[in-house]
């Protein structure tokens, strides 16, 4: 791929740079082809061009501010489920990132372009935990019956809910003591009426 | 005070119901007085004297919908429990009351009314859970160390991240499972290394 032109990166990071901060002010509402422009001093032709539809402007603003986690694997449960879970708090709390996670909940419902960023965001910043608790069953580190799905809500589902509907912050302690409870329940002794359905 | 017209009662009723439509069908960009008055055959100027702003009509719209869980605590953890838990399975169900809950996430971060309204919602909905969590506290059968807030993150984050994040829907078997991984969590011995900080 020919490399691009200066020029058109210089406007595209303003571009993006303008996105973003529209979309925090302002959410969905306020990011419009016209509002970038004006705050950009970039074209609406050229943004147009770039990303045709508002979609495309929320995707743009908000993935390139996303740093999944891809860590190679250590072996270490903890270690690496903690490695996910800093990401999924980094994300929580990068302004751009939060706001584009809110603008998604609530579009995703009624609009499949949004539908579809937000699956694809789903699948990409929870593939990490699935990996490691993958192999964590395959190394007999936690029950053979887990419930993959169930195990990744309740790795990620106390983070989001105390960001975005408690709209609180918080710190890479709360995200341990999360990850704390959850491997205190599956390394407990299970009894009987309490067993993995 | 006096009952209402029954005339206005209606009126009420018809545009509520038709505000819930345009809130499930294209969320809250479709929530406008204008397409109410449209639906609803209610004239614009009622709907304005009955909710004046927007953040009224959704508002009206979600909490006409939303049965707070008040029970009579039985004393028996895990029933108080789980009827907290179905009372917020039912709201994440409900069309209009799971699109409110949307909503409520991108709009409280950039406008204080509707963070106004979510806090409202975010406290009377966790209170059963509070109020189950406590008593069982006091009775011994968790841990006095017990974090009440991260609690009640982990029993409703992971419905709110299955349903809003995760897009899926889940029925009461899941609901249990949650329920019973967080008491394992809290009634086995604790290893130091992984005590509750």
């Amino acid at each position: 791929m020919r490399p691009l032109d200066p020029r058109t990166v210089r406007s595209l990071d303003a571009a993006l740079a303008s996105a973003r901060e529209l979309l925090i002010e302002q959410g969905l509402a306020g990011l419009t082809h016209s509002a970038v422009a004006a705050r950009s001093g970039i074209s609406r032709a050229t943004l147009y061009r770039l990303w045709p539809e508002p979609t495309d402007l929320v995707r743009a603003a908000v993935t390139q501010h996303i740093t999944l986690a891809r860590p190679k694997p250590t072996g270490d449960l903890r270690a690496d489920l903690l490695t996910g879970l800093t990401a999924t708090h980094a994300m929580l709390h990068e302004p751009a990132t939060e706001q584009g996670m809110r603008v998604m909940i609530e579009r995703a419902a009624v609009d499949p372009r949004f539908a579809e960023v937000k699956q694809a965001l789903y699948r990409s910043g929870t593939q990490a935990a699935r990996t490691t608790l993958t192999a964590a069953v395959a190394r007999g580190e936690l029950p053979a019956e887990l419930d993959l799905d169930l195990a990744v809500d309740q790795l990620h589902g106390p983070l989001f809910f105390r960001r975005l509907v408690a709209n609180r912050t918080f710190d890479l302690d709360y995200v341990r003591a999360v990850l704390d409870s959850f491997l205190r329940a599956y390394s407990s002794k299970q009894s009987p009426e309490h067993g993995i359905s």
